[in-house]
């Protein structure tokens, strides 16, 4: 950190393609899913003559659509209490805009979805971190490691649940710990939800909207990205019943005129997808979930803790720098002419040092792919000089 | 300012609309020309089985083909020189983050887009106007003028070509005043030009990419969104020379992943338009300036300087304030059940009361609509109690 040593590796991905090297991408998260065929089919059926501005918090037929879709996730919501975004990336740097100034502080539990931090520095904030351990499967720390962090200057919690880059998923009472402390402390929630369709291991999803007693703390940021495999049409959205925080949100909203209107128009259709393609997906992350955990714990020196969501895993490998080794699978490595890019675990936790033998595996590539790519792996850590 | 009161009408407009008054759209830059058919039908043709993230920098097939529009006009640039952007807004969001730190100034001349001051805010800038006057045609004023509001804390000179809202186009001398103030104090020149398809006065278009000399200063702005009337695909674009700023641009890229992917191939296939179709717009626009600046001319009491670019002119109406003006016509008013909406000139101005008796008009909309909206415009002047 501040910015991923992922970025570093990318020229040396891009030579080994160059030298006919076969690479297997483990190192982000762009599913391998179809898109829905109904959002790729409204395309067809755009019938518009002007491609014109939407309104800046997006259009009311998709805002009014997504009430529907989170009453059935027990999170009621009205369209004014929807903001469209580009992606969920904008929804997470508005709300730090409106919501912080320099200086101040936001607690995250470490290791976390790196972009966070970027968008942290583009607004002066400063992130806190709790850590939490690959060895005990990234269980939250006690509320005595929250307080700690704690300062005059802290303005809110963030979390990611199901969690990027941990797959860990926070139960209820991890949750009622989380309201206790926004209340206690009057800070914000900043809760990040992209992954909730993807929960594997049959706790139920708590989200920060079903908190009770904190309406007016709960910032929730999401994505279409991910559930419906359509990470391009750039389409998210920011929630909260907090009618100020919306205001000032809305300031920026109308600065950037409005959400990318194409996106729009995919991600409401892609609303319309059966069950059955939803099961199909949900089948298939859990299929490689269990495939890939199973495979890589088979692998000697390899710690994997199971995730319960998402479809990351952090794997701790046996090796003197994850960074290094990452590197070397794409400079000085090959096995029949394939290799594998991971993202080094660094680029995941805030201090330096920290995560030094992880990476961060996402299983969105096809179950073939990634038996191939276990293999290529083993293959690659009994080879590599750093070996530990 | 800070924010435009434009915003404040919004919901005046709505309740309006609601009482069945038809209200003629002055106030905005959503133009009612059709976008290309080229551009609508590459969204039929889009085969792809999944909308997956585009590079950060935005496609390289649409870059490359953006090389060969600049270099239309002169502008010889790299595929490498190029970032795609969320519309022309993020561009200029990113380099306000990429080159300005909390504190440093950006000189503009006043009046200005208002939404400058909204991402000057985000990022903790400060904007030091140089003021220009409708009496003169916002002709730019002297160096020294400029050199007055230049202190340590100065970074960069923003200027809008032609111009949004006045429709100021810059001659090369005074182009070549930017470029030796820029040099002389090493400064950024932030170059706004995405009207540069409509210059109507015959005057060449300098670009800051002309000038010699400054090369590493210049950071150009641009979009699509008014070239091919297609504002909701929301593609612009950031384009330098200078290597530290487009590393520094490309990590706020980065952490919002992509920029969209739709919009990316409509505008790549929108570049394909024919020359008749942009002349058929460009004589469009020439018709409805010189017919709207003619027809407010003819209303007494009314100074509207002729725009030389962009489809915005700055008018001063014979009332007390603008913005009341504007109000009163969209809730007190309405000429045969139909009214006008304007933006307060005040929106554009740096200081409280500046502009108080100016508003913007946007020419974007069909010639007989403009007949009308002038009509309206006129009796509502007859009418209106505050006339001064």
């Amino acid at each position: 950190m501040p910015f991923s040593p992922i970025r570093k590796l990318a020229p040396y991905a891009d030579e080994a393609k160059r030298n006919g090297i076969k690479v297997y991408h483990l190192n982000i998260g762009q599913p391998d899913i179809r898109t829905p065929r109904c959002g790729l089919d409204a395309l067809k059926h755009v019938d518009r003559e002007i491609l014109e501005y939407s309104p800046s918090d997006g259009c009311l037929s998709l805002r009014t659509k997504m009430v529907g879709y989170y009453a059935g996730y027990g999170i009621y919501l009205s369209p004014d209490d929807i903001i469209i975004t580009a992606g969920g990336s904008e929804a997470v740097l508005f709300a730090f805009l409106a919501c912080l100034s320099p200086g101040d502080e936001v607690i995250v539990t470490d290791p976390f979805y790196a972009n966070y931090m970027a968008f942290a520095i583009s607004v002066g904030a400063v992130i806190r971190s709790v850590k939490t351990h690959i060895e005990d499967g990234f269980r939250l720390p006690s509320v005595e490691e929250f307080e700690k962090q704690i300062t005059p200057r802290t303005k809110a919690i963030l979390i990611c649940n199901p969690n990027n880059p941990t797959g860990y998923l926070y139960t209820r009472e991890e949750m009622e710990q989380f309201r206790d402390m926004v209340r206690r402390h009057d800070l914000f929630l900043f809760s990040d939800e992209v992954y909730r369709e993807f929960i594997y291991s049959g706790g139920p999803y708590v989200s920060a909207m079903h908190l009770e007693g904190i309406e007016n703390n709960v910032v929730l940021f999401d994505s279409v990205s991910k559930r419906y495999s359509e990470c391009g049409v750039r389409i998210g959205c920011l929630c909260t019943k907090n009618r100020k925080v919306h205001e000032a949100v809305m300031k920026f909203c109308q600065a950037r005129l409005s959400p990318p209107l194409l996106g729009q128009i995919v991600a409401e259709a892609s609303m319309d997808v059966s069950g059955d393609y939803m099961k199909a997906v949900y089948d298939e992350y859990l299929d490689r979930r269990n495939y890939m955990i199973s495979a890589l714990n088979k692998i000697p020196g390899v710690l994997a803790p199971m995730p319960m969501g998402a479809f990351y895993a952090m794997v701790k490998l046996p090796v003197d720098d994850a960074e290094k080794f990452c590197l070397w699978c794409l400079r000085d490595f090959n096995w029949e002419g394939e290799t594998v890019m991971m993202a080094p675990g660094s680029g995941f936790y805030t201090d330096e040092g920290e995560g030094r033998q992880e990476v961060r595996m996402a299983y969105v590539l096809r179950r073939e792919d990634l038996e191939r790519s276990m293999l290529i792996l083993s293959k690659a850590l009994e080879a590599y000089p750093g070996r530990v």
